[in-house]
């Protein structure tokens, strides 16, 4: 519709995740109006991303070293990891200053929709790491979706030969929500792991 | 929050008009987690929109080159003149297939409290478009608020002098709209503009 650069780049704007046409269009000309410097930054962003950051060798967290922050960390307790299924969830761990240990990011989830089985996921180097390191216990913090479900049933029955303390995260009422919206699985689950509070 | 590279290209993304902190996460995994060539496509397209689209010295239209390619076309009439506020609305007015005369992008709309005035708009280049070209209709096409209407009375009183035909865009109900969704001041400009059916 536009003119060559313009419609290459609505085009490219387009398959970026939550980015419809009417998106792209405004990026697009918010891009064309903006400062030159800045827009020279997020080309120049993009490209950095794509050139300098890896995976960690240990947990598969994102890196722009051989290993993440979190595993060089020495401060960080080697005995707990925290099995999580993206970076973005190690982020959202690390936000709550609730955890001091480990962890390993399995690169997604169990989902046989999307052909995705237990070997595309880091399942195998989780394994190796449980036969070297000092590890204690395992929190599964997969998301409590069906395929996050799937995916902690499944690495709660295999580590369970290993002999090794393996937790889920608890689900519940949201902190701050309201009963009476709460869906009925997640209510069911909140009376499943009610806890005392006297006695 | 994150590493380096990945926190910066999020502040980039997130400076984006509508992507919020969220989308600006998700879009960096995506583009972390693509094809490297189509991220380097969306980085070259981002450059070459600053380096080479520029604005038509006719029309101040986006262009490639010089004039853009409404300009350049010998088959648009050049009699009527349509005045927009963005190159977007050029091509919102283009999909309709229903107007084949030339533009007029003011870069904006007359607005006090963001400190554009008339001075700040293209109105000048109009007037002097009006005196060399054959223009016999003007047709105001700003946005249907508060600035847009603000503009379309500014230029129509301006130009009442030179003695050239102005209109408005119609206002009214949406098609395929309902009636009983529409805001008052909608419904009204329906009753105020509607039109004879027979006779």
């Amino acid at each position: 519709m536009y003119e060559g650069a313009v419609q290459e780049l609505i085009d490219e704007l387009g398959r970026l995740p939550g980015v419809g046409p009417k998106s792209a269009q405004r990026i697009a000309f918010h891009i064309l109006e903006a400062d030159p410097e800045d827009m020279k930054r997020l080309s120049d962003a993009i490209r950095a991303v794509k050139e300098r950051v890896k995976f960690c060798s240990i947990c598969f967290n994102v890196s722009e070293q051989e290993t993440c922050a979190i595993c060089r960390d020495p401060r960080r307790d080697e005995t707990v990891l925290c099995v999580v299924e993206e970076s973005k969830d190690v982020m959202a761990v690390e936000r709550t200053r609730s955890f001091r240990g480990r962890y390993h990011v399995l690169g997604g989830s169990i989902n046989p929709i999307a052909g995705i089985g237990p070997d595309q996921l880091h399942i195998r180097e989780l394994l190796n790491r449980l036969s070297d390191d000092r590890i204690e216990e395992i929190i599964i913090a997969t998301d409590p979706n069906l395929e996050g479900e799937a995916t902690a049933t499944y690495l709660a029955r295999m580590l369970k030969t290993i002999g090794i303390k393996v937790t889920r995260l608890a689900s519940g009422l949201p902190v701050g929500g309201d009963l009476e919206y709460a869906d009925e699985v997640t209510l069911g689950r909140a009376f499943e792991g009610r806890r005392s509070l006297i006695g």
